[in-house]
């Protein structure tokens, strides 16, 4: 069946005279998750993991992808005749250079335009033509050959409330506008779904765990349009969006829309989160700059914190009620599974008020699976939780008010002292980036070390980032800012939400993860100026059993004692008696 | 005379149709210190200050400086109708600013091309061309008005002994010729002052405090070539260069030379040390690239790092003479001024064996002039020292050996219990960067907080870099590594000295500033990778009346005491009786 696929879309290939495809992991919008109209690659190679591209030429069909899927891809790729490319391997070429260096002078490489986005189509094209090469944007054949595909989603848009929001549609699109027109812009076009949302204050379902909707947004004095499947569009949203002056017009008509602009109409658009596509149809119409919206909604406003806020109390409830079932189930000696934990979770959070879905796949990963970072339990592979060793547990919701992101590891038995050494080094970068201090103009690259110093000490590490920035009622992982090793130009500031992750993973012995989001606040304004501070938003206690207080300074186990204070206090309102004593236990002082 | 000096410049001007000048405080090797025969902004403004540039126009001139200067900018530009421009205040227009919004369209800007780097160049003329004006890159006039004009300088050349050096210049040759073609050109062309004296082992006495020679060095396979004054070649070091395959052509011909090499050689130039002349005299046959000496150079071998040893022990000891006298003078009651402490220290360093010359000039700050970050003492500035109150020392010295640059800050009397917690703070931040441990691929910006952390939490921060790489027996300040605010993509990797200066200035009251050098060294390997660390090299005890232990960690205690013993150890052979019971007093553990 993947022969087949493969082999029209060879066919495509040789009408259009191209000699090699690379089909991404992404949409129009440059979207991290995606819908399933958008599953191409898995659709071409019946590999189903969320990262990896897909090379086809004449001759050679090959799959890139990273560590975490390297024995899914295996697996799933067998017998398809399609090669797995372990990227990240020293020995594994980038698609660049296999490109480069596989295709005769003269070839051409074909591409859908709207899935690479400006800066990548920039590189690709550069690098194709250092090797005299060609690079065709225009190769969207996949309709032609894909004859079920699902059809773009239509669940219906839905208006996110004000009284969660906190501003309206309008007040952000005169901010928008106006740092538009800084930019020497008198249009913005707006690609990325959250952006989106975030902006007309709308949210839909068609992405898993993302409550977007698909749709391009175009804004300008003149006015504004959102292009979308008209069917998504309610009687009351269709009223809503009329109040708030942006015209709807059908989602296949953007890339006319564009077109068909006056010269003198700059539109500014964002290198990173716009195809290629909307640049090629811009043309010199096209202003390529930083768009302001992610660092307006990565700053929350006082609604939106007090939501976040509410959001974490009635997160945290679930979570008591969930975690003291997988103690029950283990004292009781029923049979808990990976896939289990997950369905647990869910179930106490989806009994919460304002509850919407889970913000993205519960991570349960036991023992060794805890050491694979990206671990997503599957029926084949789901483990059943002995009563020794590590649970890592990495889960979250979004609910009308906010999205919550935590991770616990918690001991299933009584922890080696290995177990808690470990655990408690990974609590003490936390502890250390979450009470961390800081001028004004900090980025988050500059704190990461904070919460990586004391593995590094003894030789140990973590490769994925700190911190991302978490959005509200929205996609889990938002930018600008991050803290991460690698350096991220946005710098920290009030209202902002990020993850504070820290971790540890033993291959084949157990994964370690401590999860709290915090809110950047302001600290102090002194004569060296403003100084900002992490508060801690997530409400959950960390597995008191699991903490070597022998190596922790005083001030570390007072600020444990003292957030799981917090966490009683915030929680008990909302908890049954035999929870509130439950809890009372785990957040004694250590 | 500064106003004929304008005039004769604007005369120039209007003969070229050049509506404004800038001229900047470099040369044509984009050094940082220069030479006499290219201070032209000193020379046409009066202002004798190390940073700065000059901008003249028909009607005005404008000096732009930044904070260190604006007291002394303001006092030499009085008269001279220059206006003094505030660099770094937020109503301080850039120079690109003030130009394209004053001169009308059309307009000429002149530059001297060689004192501007390849992105400077392109920096400019790109922001002129968005606003109508021309850059004239050859408005090369200075010769014409500057009748008595120093002549390039012409201390010979010497050679520095591969005793010291640790590596021949033809096995550097090699290494960089073969890195170059790894880059896809067949030549380099190197500017950088210290990269050619380090890559022939040569030095000389071009600059105050740097010891290299004014050259441009061309190597190809075909052959190589140093551009330099003739005047400067000794017989002994012509006979090593032609020995090293190393052939000599007069400095002025270097711009012949490049314009006059056939379309098929492709030379390597780097854009940050390399004159936008020198890209447009190569045209096509240039290669922007990443020049391979910088790293190079910055990773010291075997033989380097046990001269940099040796280095810190002669250093530390005649600390130890200087630092004596400065207290018998205290003690004695003889009048002892920031100047003569600057005096003290130059003679017992002047003493000691392979001495070439001052590192850079001392800054010795009492009081409030410890608070002025780039305080160098002058005979009206110079105050006298009183036995209370912080003495901010900071000095270095050029060995054959190594480099030496190292910051103690004492108190003159009894400290009060702020000047404790100032200085103490400041050194646990010199003690985290110090101790820290980090993985293979750290960048220095990724380990700067760490340094800053504890001043951070009290709302203080210090606004200098916190590490800067060192040259062995060569400039003070080298890249590529840096540790600061901002983030410098180069790797720390064993055998890079960089310096560890945290400090802490209250305006008006005192400067405080603890700085070591630090060799990067393998710390060990794990199932993680490869962990490297810090190695303090640099020797002489910090001031122990200064330490507020009550805020001090048992292991930042163990630290100081560890290595005021090492001190001990290593100083006590080099020291006279007194000397070393002097020093043992100044070592006891806290």
């Amino acid at each position: 069946m993947i022969a087949q696929r493969l082999n029209a879309l060879r066919r495509e290939m040789k009408t259009a005279g191209v000699s090699a495809v690379v089909i991404p992991q992404t949409d129009p919008h440059q979207s991290e998750y995606l819908a399933s109209h958008w599953q191409v690659r898995r659709w071409l190679s019946g590999f189903t993991g969320s990262a990896g591209s897909l090379v086809v030429t004449d001759n050679d069909a090959l799959l890139w992808t990273d560590s975490r899927y390297f024995l899914q891809a295996a697996q799933q790729l067998e017998g398809t005749g399609i090669k797995l490319m372990k990227d990240g391997l020293p020995e594994t070429p980038s698609i660049s250079h296999f490109l480069t260096h596989t295709l005769v002078k003269g070839s051409t490489v074909g591409v859908d335009g709207a899935l690479f986005s400006v800066s990548e189509t920039a590189a690709l094209r550069s690098t194709l033509e250092k090797y005299g090469l060609n690079l065709n944007t225009s190769f969207d054949v996949i309709d032609n050959i894909w004859t079920d595909r699902p059809d773009l989603p239509d669940a219906p848009v839905f208006v996110h409330d004000i009284k969660f929001a906190g501003e309206s549609a309008t007040d952000k699109i005169r901010k928008i506008l106006a740092d538009t027109a800084e930019q020497g812009a008198n249009a913005i076009f707006i690609s990325a779904l959250d952006e989106i949302a975030w902006t007309l204050n709308i949210r839909s379902r068609d992405v898993n765990c993302n409550p977007v909707a698909t749709a391009f947004l175009y804004l300008s004095p003149a006015g504004s349009t959102l292009f979308i499947k008209k069917e998504k569009i309610t009687p009351e949203t269709a009223a809503y969006l009329n109040e708030a002056a942006v015209k709807v017009a059908d989602y296949a008509t953007a890339g006319e829309f564009l077109a068909s602009l006056p010269q003198t109409t700059k539109v500014l658009i964002e290198a990173i989160r716009t195809s290629g596509r909307t640049l090629d149809l811009l043309g010199s119409r096209a202003v390529v700059g930083a768009s302001p919206v992610p660092l307006l909604k990565a700053t929350k406003n006082e609604t939106q914190i007090a939501g976040i806020r509410r959001s974490m109390e009635i997160d945290g409830a679930a979570l008591v009620g969930a975690f003291m079932e997988i103690e029950r189930m283990m004292r009781d000696g029923e049979t808990l599974t990976e896939l289990a934990v997950s369905d647990i979770l869910t179930r106490f959070r989806s009994q919460q008020p304002n509850y919407f879905d889970e913000s993205f796949e519960t991570i349960a990963g036991y023992g060794p699976h805890g050491a694979i970072v990206h671990y997503s339990a599957t029926p084949e592979s789901s483990s059943t939780v002995e009563p020794h060793g590590l649970l890592l547990i990495d889960s979250g919701a979004q609910y009308l008010t906010g999205t919550t992101d935590i991770t616990r590891t918690i001991a299933m038995g009584t922890p080696t002292q290995q177990e808690k050494h470990d655990f408690t080094l990974v609590m003490k970068g936390h502890i250390a980036l979450g009470t961390a201090i800081f001028p004004e103009g900090t980025r988050g690259g500059q704190l990461d070390a904070l919460a990586r110093q004391f593995l590094w000490r003894e030789g140990l590490s973590y490769l994925h980032g700190t911190g991302h920035g978490v959005g509200h009622f929205l996609n889990v992982h938002e930018g600008p800012q991050s803290i991460r090793l690698n350096d991220v130009p946005a710098t920290l500031v009030p209202g902002m939400l990020t993850s504070n992750e820290p971790g540890l993973y033993r291959a084949g012995v157990h994964g370690i993860r401590c999860e709290n989001l915090v809110l950047t606040v302001p600290a102090f304004t002194t004569e060296f100026g403003r100084f900002f501070r992490f508060e801690t938003m997530t409400l959950f206690p960390f597995d008191r059993s699991l903490f070597d207080t022998d190596i922790m300074t005083a001030e570390e186990i007072n600020w444990v004692n003292g957030y799981h204070a917090e966490v009683y206090r915030r929680l008990l309102p909302l908890l049954t008696p035999e929870q509130g004593e439950w809890l009372r236990e785990k957040t004694l002082p250590l």
